[in-house]
C-alpha cells in the first residue's frame, strides 16, 4: 500500500544483507506512522503478543520472520534444537486463536529440519520467511480478483449505484503483508472504478476498524464511514448495507469462522435481513483438523485493561484515558465464532465457495478427508 | 439510590419553595458526581439535548419539570399561550426518539389548559411535574417486583447458582427517577439475596453502560463485569448468559421496541441461542398509535463527534481524545428497533406480558383498538 507517497509492505528485512526485521507499529495508528526494527526472537514475540502487529496473515508472516530470528538465536546457544523448539513454542503461545501462527511456525520447522548445517538452516529459514510473506501478498491479490466479481455483480444489479460494504475489524493491508483479505476486493473494486462505500465497524475494544481500516481507506481514497459496532443491524434493517466482508483468524473445514469478537452479531443481522455475508481468507487460515468452531476453537481472553482504558490523541499527544469506573471488573474475549450457516461464502485465493465442507474441499481437493 | 451515603432521585426541586430544578449531570460520570441546577426552560432543553440527563423515564420527568419552567417563562412574556406552545415544541424536538418526552409535555399541556389563571397554571404544572416523577418511581418499583420473579425462577432452575443477566445501555436508576426499568428487577433480586451477576455492555458510542450502569451497580454492590458491545454473542454461545433485560425508548402496540443502538444485535443473539430477552418499561414508553417499529419509529442521528472522540480520566483530569483518523467520516445513529418476534416478554408496572399486541393490550385493556 502507498503511505506518504511510498509503497510499503507490512513486514520486510531492513536490507537484503540485514538480519533486522522492519514492521509498522500499529499501536499509535492512525495518529502516528512509526516503523519498528526487530532484531531478536523475543522482540518479535513481544511485538505479536502486545499487538505491535496483528492480523491473520501478518501474524503468520511475522512468525516466519520470527523463526529466522529464532535460528539466529539458537546458533548462539549450546543446544540448537532445544532453543529452536522453545522459540517455536513461545511464538505459538503468543496468540492462541491465530492458526496462521502455528501454520507458519510448523512450515519453518519442517523446512529447517530438512537441512543439517546451521548455515544451511539460516539460509532456508530466511528464504522461507520471504516466501511466506510473498505468498501471503500473492494470495491476497488473488482474493481481491475473485472477490471483486461479487461487488461488480451487486453494482450491476444496482445499475451502478454505490455498493455499500460493511466490514468489521481490520482484515486489511495492515493485517496481511499487502492488499489485505476483506479489503482486497474493496481495493480492487475501487481501482476498477466501481462506486463503493465502506461502513467501518470501529471494533472495540482495540478499535482496529476505527484506527486501522479507516486509516487505510483514507490513505487509499476509498469513501468510508466509521460506525460504532452497535450500528450495523440498524443499517441492514434499512437497506443501507449491500454486503458484508470480514476476515477470519481460523476457519474449520465445515466453514465455522473465528474472527474478531462481534463478527457473529453482524452475521446474525445479515442473515436476518437477507444480506450476503462473506469471509475472505487465504487458505492458510483454514484449520483442516477441526469441524465445530464454537466447540473446538480456543478463544483468547485478553487483558481487561483494553476495555477499561483507551488511547487517543489530545493536543497532539497520545493519551490513555480510563473510560469505566476504576473498580469495576471487565472481560475481554478477543474473538467469536460465526457458524457456517450464517455465511454466504468464502473468498479464497483459489476462488469463491460456499460455507460447507463439500464446497470448501471442492476448491482444496488435496484436503478431502481420507 | 444511595450515593455517598445519601438517598438520591435523579431530578428534584431544590426545596419545596424553590423554582430551581436539580439534576445529576451524567456526562462526567463515573469519574465525577456533580449536581446541576436548572433555572430556565432553555437550560432544561440544553440539558436534555446535550445529554446532561438521558434515559426514557428521566427525559419524561425532565419534560414535566421543564414545562413548569416553561410556565414561569410564559408568565414573563406578552403572549402566554404562544410562549408555552413554543417551549413545548422545543422540548419535544430536543430528543426525537423519546416517546416519554411527548407524553409528559402533552400531559402537562392538558393539565395546564384546564385552569385559567397564570397562578393556577403554575400550581398545576408544579404539581404535575412532581406527580410525573413520583409515578415514574412507583412504576419502576413495580417493574422490579414483577421482573424479580423471572430472575428467581431462573435461580431456582439453576439450583441457586449465579444468574447471569446481560444488559445494554443504561436503563437504570439514572435513566429514570428511581430504581430504573431494566435494573429494577436486578436491584430487587440482589436485595432478596438471589445470586446474580450482570454483564454490562459498554454501549458505544456514549458508553452509558460502562460509565453509568457499571457505576450504579458498583455503588449498589451488585457483582458485574463490563464488556465491549461485541462480546454478548460469544457469551451466549457458551452458556454464560441466562437472560437479557434491556430498557426501551419507544415500544409499538405490536411489541417492536426502539432502544439504544445495538439492542437488536443482542436480541438476535439471544434468539439464536434460546436465551430469554426481556424489555422492561413503564407503560408511558408504549406508543399506542403505531405498530411497525422499523418503519414508523424515527431514529435520531446524533453528532459524528460522539463516535470520533471519547472522554475519559487521565491523571485525575477528564480528557477528550480523538480515536479515529481526523479526516474520516463517522455516523451516529442513536437507536435501533428490535422486532417483537425476538422479544420474550415485556416487564411493565402492571406485570409481564408477551410481545404481541394481544398480550400487551390484555395488561392495558384501556388501549384496545376501537
Amino acid at each position: 500500500m502507498i503511505v506518504q507517497q511510498k509503497h510499503f509492505r507490512t513486514i520486510w528485512f531492513k536490507s537484503s544483507s540485514s538480519d533486522t526485521v522492519c514492521i509498522i507499529d500499529q499501536r499509535p495508528l492512525p495518529h502516528q506512522f512509526i516503523i519498528e526494527e526487530i532484531a531478536t526472537i523475543n522482540e518479535m514475540i513481544i511485538a505479536i503478543k502486545e499487538m505491535h502487529l496483528r492480523g491473520a496473515g501478518l501474524i503468520g508472516a511475522a512468525a516466519g520472520y520470527g523463526m529466522y530470528l529464532a535460528v539466529l538465536e539458537a546458533e548462539k546457544e549450546k543446544a540448537f534444537d532445544i532453543s529452536l523448539q522453545s522459540s517455536a513454542k513461545k511464538l505459538i503461545d503468543s496468540r492462541p486463536t491465530a492458526v496462521n501462527l502455528i501454520w507458519a511456525v510448523n512450515r519453518q520447522l519442517q523446512a529447517i529440519s530438512k537441512v543439517s548445517s546451521v548455515d544451511e538452516k539460516k539460509t532456508v529459514a530466511r528464504n522461507m520467511a520471504i516466501t511466506i510473506a510473498d505468498e501471503d501478498a500473492a494470495f491476497c491479490k488473488s482474493i481481491g480478483e475473485h472477490g471483486v466479481k461479487i461487488i461488480e455483480a451487486i453494482s450491476h444489479k444496482k445499475q451502478g449505484d454505490t455498493v455499500n460494504i460493511l466490514t468489521h475489524c481490520n482484515a486489511g493491508w495492515l493485517a496481511f503483508v499487502d492488499y489485505g483479505s476483506a479489503t482486497a476486493p474493496i481495493y480492487e473494486a475501487f481501482k476498477r472504478g466501481v462506486k463503493i462505500h465502506v461502513w467501518v465497524d470501529e471494533t472495540r475494544p482495540r478499535n482496529q476498524g476505527a484506527s486501522l481500516t479507516a486509516w487505510e481507506l483514507l490513505n487509499a481514497g476509498v469513501p468510508h464511514t466509521i460506525i460504532a459496532d452497535n450500528t450495523g443491524g440498524h443499517l441492514m434493517q434499512h437497506g443501507m448495507v449491500d454486503m458484508v466482508i470480514v476476515g477470519a483468524d481460523r476457519v474449520t473445514r465445515a466453514g465455522d469462522a473465528a474472527n474478531k469478537i462481534g463478527t457473529y452479531l453482524k452475521a446474525l443481522a445479515a442473515k436476518d435481513n437477507g444480506i450476503p455475508f462473506y469471509v475472505a481468507l487465504p487458505s492458510s487460515t483454514f484449520d483442516w483438523k477441526i469441524t465445530d468452531g464454537v466447540k473446538e476453537i480456543p478463544i483468547e481472553e485478553r487483558d481487561a485493561e483494553e476495555v477499561k482504558y483507551i488511547t487517543g490523541l489530545c493536543n497532539n499527544e497520545l493519551k490513555k484515558v480510563l473510560i469505566t469506573p476504576l473498580n469495576s471488573n471487565a472481560s475481554n474475549f478477543g474473538f467469536d465464532v460465526t457458524p457456517a450457516r450464517l455465511i454466504r461464502g468464502f473468498i479464497t485465493e483459489r476462488g469463491v465457495c460456499e460455507a460447507t465442507e463439500q464446497s470448501i474441499v471442492s476448491l482444496f481437493p488435496e484436503k478431502v478427508a481420507k
